[in-house]
C-alpha cells in the first residue's frame, strides 16, 4: 500500500458481510483501518474472527473498542436471559440490538475524523437480512447527513463518505463477490450463538441466511467445525 | 412520581448544563432515567458529580456506560498527551472529542428504546459554548431524523423526541433557570482538568464560560474547593 493511499475505516464484525466489504475497500485501493466493537455480544468469538480477517487482508491497523451495551440490555445478543430465535419470526427479531449500527457508525466516524479518512464502510444489507431498521438505505443516508453536521471534518467539508456497498446485494451475490476478491469465508463466523468451541448452531437467523446464500450460489460453505480460532483470547 | 409518568432519558455529565436539563425534565413531570458515559475523559470526577446530581433530583435510575474512546484518541479530553487550552482559541479547540455528542445520543437512544421513553434530553448549547459542531441545532435536528429511521421504535412511529432545551440560552439564563428549579450548582463540576481533589483549574474554556455565566447573572458560583465529592470511586 503506497503512503499516498487514501484512508478508510472499515467496520469489521467477523461475519461474512463485513469481510466482503473489507475486500471491496482494499480492492478500491484504500489504506484500510478496521474497527471491531466489543459490545458485550454473545458471539464474541467473532472478534477473534475479525482479527484474523483483518490480518489476512493486510490492513494498516485493527482496533477493538469495548462498549458495555449489556448495561442497557434489550436484545438477545446482549442479554443472556433473552433467547435467540431459531426460526423465522414476524417483525424485527429479538436479536435486534437497539441503536447498534448507529453506535458502530458513530465510533467509526470518530476514528475516521482522527485518521482523516475519506470513507467509512459498513456491511449493512437490506436484501437477505433480518429486517433490522438500521440496515436500510434510508438509515445509511441519514447517518451520512448527520456525519456532515456532527464533526469538525464535516464542518470543513471533508466528512467521510458512508459506504454500504452490499446494501442491494443478495447473500449469494455477496459470497460470489467476496470469493472473486479472495475472501476466505472459513475465517468468518456468522452464528449468533456458537458454542464455546465456536461451532455454529445452524438454526439462528444468521446461520440460516448464510446457508441459503451458499446454497443459492451453488457452493459449499467452507466453515470448519470447530473454526480455526478459539474464544480464549476474547472470552468473557 | 406516579407510575403513569412518561419516561425520559437524560444525558448527565456532572456539569452545569446537564444538571439544569435534568431539573427541566423533572419539572415537566417525566420519570427520569439518567445516563452518564465514561468515555475515558480526563475529568472523570464529573461522573461522581453526575451521580450526586441524579440522586438530588430523585431520578428513577442512574446508569453509567463505559466506552473506551481513548482507543481512537484525537482529543485533549481523552488523550493526556494533548494539552487543554487555557485561553480562547480560533476555531474548534483541542478539547473537542470526535463524534462525542453523537455517541452520547446514540447510547441514550438505545436505552430510550429499551425503556420506551418518550424523550431523550441533552444539554447541548450553542450560545456560550466552545464552538463544537455537535452542539448546534442542525446537529440535534439531524439526530432526530436519524432516530426515526435507526430503531424499532422509530419504525413504529414512537422514536423519542430529541430535546435540547438549553440550545438557545446564554449561560446566565441557564443558571437562573436551574436555580429557579432548585439545582444545587455546588454539586456540579465544569472544569476540563480538575486536580485529583477535584479543584477546578479556573483557566480552561469550560471554567471560563461558567465564571462568565455566574458573573453575568450577578451571582456567586457556589462551587466548593475542594468539591463535596472525590475522585476515588471513579478514578483511573
Amino acid at each position: 500500500m503506497s503512503q499516498a493511499a487514501e484512508r478508510a475505516v472499515v467496520l469489521l464484525s467477523g461475519g461474512l458481510d463485513s469481510a466482503t466489504v473489507l475486500a471491496l475497500a482494499v480492492s478500491e485501493g484504500y489504506a484500510c483501518h478496521t474497527l471491531s466493537v466489543d459490545y458485550g455480544q454473545r458471539h464474541r468469538i467473532e472478534l477473534r474472527a475479525a482479527e484474523q480477517v483483518a490480518r489476512a487482508h493486510g490492513v494498516v491497523e485493527h482496533r477493538v473498542i469495548r462498549v458495555d451495551l449489556g448495561a442497557i440490555g434489550g436484545s438477545a445478543l446482549t442479554d443472556l436471559s433473552i433467547a435467540v430465535p431459531e426460526r423465522a419470526v414476524a417483525g424485527i427479531p429479538s436479536t435486534y440490538v437497539p441503536a447498534r449500527n448507529t453506535l458502530l457508525l458513530t465510533l467509526g466516524l470518530g476514528w475516521s475524523e482522527v485518521l482523516e479518512a475519506k470513507a467509512l464502510f459498513i456491511g449493512a444489507n437490506a436484501v437477505d437480512y433480518s429486517g433490522y431498521p438500521d440496515c436500510r438505505p434510508e438509515f445509511v443516508a441519514a447517518f451520512g447527513q448527520l456525519a456532515s453536521l456532527a464533526t469538525r471534518a464535516g464542518i470543513e467539508g471533508r466528512a467521510p463518505e458512508i459506504r454500504a456497498p452490499l446494501m442491494a446485494m443478495g447473500k449469494a451475490e455477496i459470497i460470489r463477490t467476496g470469493l472473486a476478491l479472495g475472501v476466505d469465508y472459513a475465517q468468518t463466523i456468522s452464528c449468533y450463538q456458537p458454542d464455546v468451541a465456536g461451532r455454529r448452531c445452524g438454526r439462528c437467523d444468521s446461520c440460516r441466511l448464510r446457508q441459503q446464500g451458499f446454497s443459492d450460489a451453488g457452493l459449499e460453505d467452507p466453515a470448519q467445525e470447530p473454526p480455526p480460532f478459539t474464544i480464549a483470547a476474547s472470552g468473557r
